[in-house]
């Protein structure tokens, strides 16, 4: 018996098809998307993934607009970029790529974001709209998850969902998404200082492994017809692993999300969809 | 075997006098402290809560200043007058009284209050510095009961903490306080929605019970030793009772909160508290 495989690039297609089909009704109505992106330093990594977000802006049919800051900019420097961006009505949504180098402030940074523009959806006043379950602009990788339930058809009323990890990229947020009204699902926040982190999940409906551990959660430790989501991409000797023990888990699990072909790819549609959410909100 | 009674009353007057001190120590350094209300209508509930608000100011030695709106007041009207607090200097901290009136917009109205003069923590991006792990003003109930908790040293880190209700006001801050870093239990979010609600309760150290239901919680369906927090204020024909069966709880805990004696002080103490901790950062 195996599980069923969660897949990451059908959902990502899905939604970043639909995302298409929204800039195209607005562009119809003379309205262009733009998205755009800033990049402090020279980060191999960061560069990576901006461009990648710049790829998929694109094919979106978005604007999409790529600026890049010297290592050794002001605190002052960066937040007047991000006003210029606040101020640019050819801009909809943007996202400050992080970590910051140095001694640059992110948070501040993500502060001075106009919240209506956030398109990673972490900028306070959005992650308090979330507590309040008014969101329109969501975390992107939590959201894109939601994303992975809905086009599977998961149940998520009643279950019993532990999420462990409590970072706000991530494991809040999906806390949050998971115990919202109509949503509904009884959601267990763990994370390192949980004890008997086993006797939990054994109890899971469904798990989300956000904990940054390669292999941390094993099949033995799972319900058997679980749900598993698992957020890691831990680089390691063997290659690329998630959070979860994919050989022990795909036997135990009634679905798991892969990794690589997971959840990564859902963070980068949602954030697509966050930037057409802000662009419809703008003229709404 | 009984359990320990929490005292609402002893901690409420603990805080009440720390407060009273830091406000004592700005007037010194020229700086006083300043608590508005704002009132729409006339709400007996209300009025009750707001009068308690504004003695409590004065006994801690701020002023107090008492806004009242008439129920047929125009949500540009409300927006205004929480617009003048927030320019008022002497104004450090307000409160909106909820629920307005009629088809007033309570969101809109919190929303236009000054994050740094929030004195009830209830303003998106307040909540959202609590998701964050960064909140200065939190929401006052859940506040209230991290004092409980500190007051009588009761260990909360690797512990399990059931959470009974979702509400913006206590369940999801509550959730998010008591999972944070260096509190650091694992939080299961419970709510009407749950299923087996008594298998999660019978493994958990603490349980905070705030689901607006008389008596949801028996001792029956506790773990001997377990903390209960009892948020419920409901009126009955017995008089008002909490969420929790007090008799049969007060056999099986550990410790509780009685109803009334317990939560309930807390929150106006957990105002105080945010309105002082406004006026130190306006001039931080």
């Amino acid at each position: 018996m195996s599980a069923q495989i969660l897949s990451g690039k059908e959902v990502a297609a899905v939604v970043r098809s639909r995302v298409a089909d929204r800039v195209a009704a607005l562009k119809e109505r003379g309205k262009s998307v733009g998205l755009a992106t800033v990049l402090v330093g020279e980060d191999p990594a960061s560069e990576v993934y901006v461009r990648s977000k710049h790829r998929a802006a694109e094919k979106a049919g978005m604007l999409s607009f790529d600026h890049h800051l010297p290592a050794d900019s002001t605190q002052q420097e960066v937040e007047d970029m991000v006003r210029s961006l606040n101020a640019d009505p050819e801009v909809d949504g943007m996202i400050v790529q992080l970590p910051l180098p140095g001694d640059l402030d992110g948070n501040k940074a993500v502060e001075t974001i106009d919240p209506a523009k956030d398109a990673d959806g972490l900028h306070p006043f959005n992650l308090g709209l979330v507590v309040l379950e008014r969101a329109r602009l969501q975390p992107a990788t939590p959201s894109g998850i939601m994303r992975i339930f809905e086009h599977y058809e998961i149940p998520t009323q009643g279950k019993l969902a532990v999420i462990i990890g409590r970072s706000f990229l991530v494991g809040k947020p999906m806390a949050l998404l998971l115990g919202a009204k109509g949503v509904d699902a009884t959601v267990v926040q763990a994370h390192s200082r949980t004890r008997n982190l086993a006797e939990l999940t054994r109890q899971a409906d469904i798990i989300v492994a956000a904990i940054g551990r390669p292999n941390f959660v094993h099949g033995s430790q799972l319900k058997p017809g679980a749900v598993v989501i698992d957020v890691g991409i831990n680089r390691t000797d063997d290659g690329l692993v998630g959070d979860v023990d994919f050989e022990s888990a795909v036997e135990v699990a009634g679905a798991i999300t892969p990794v690589p072909g997971g959840v990564g790819l859902m963070t980068v549609a949602a954030l697509m969809e966050n930037a057409v959410t802000a662009a419809e909100l703008s003229i709404a």
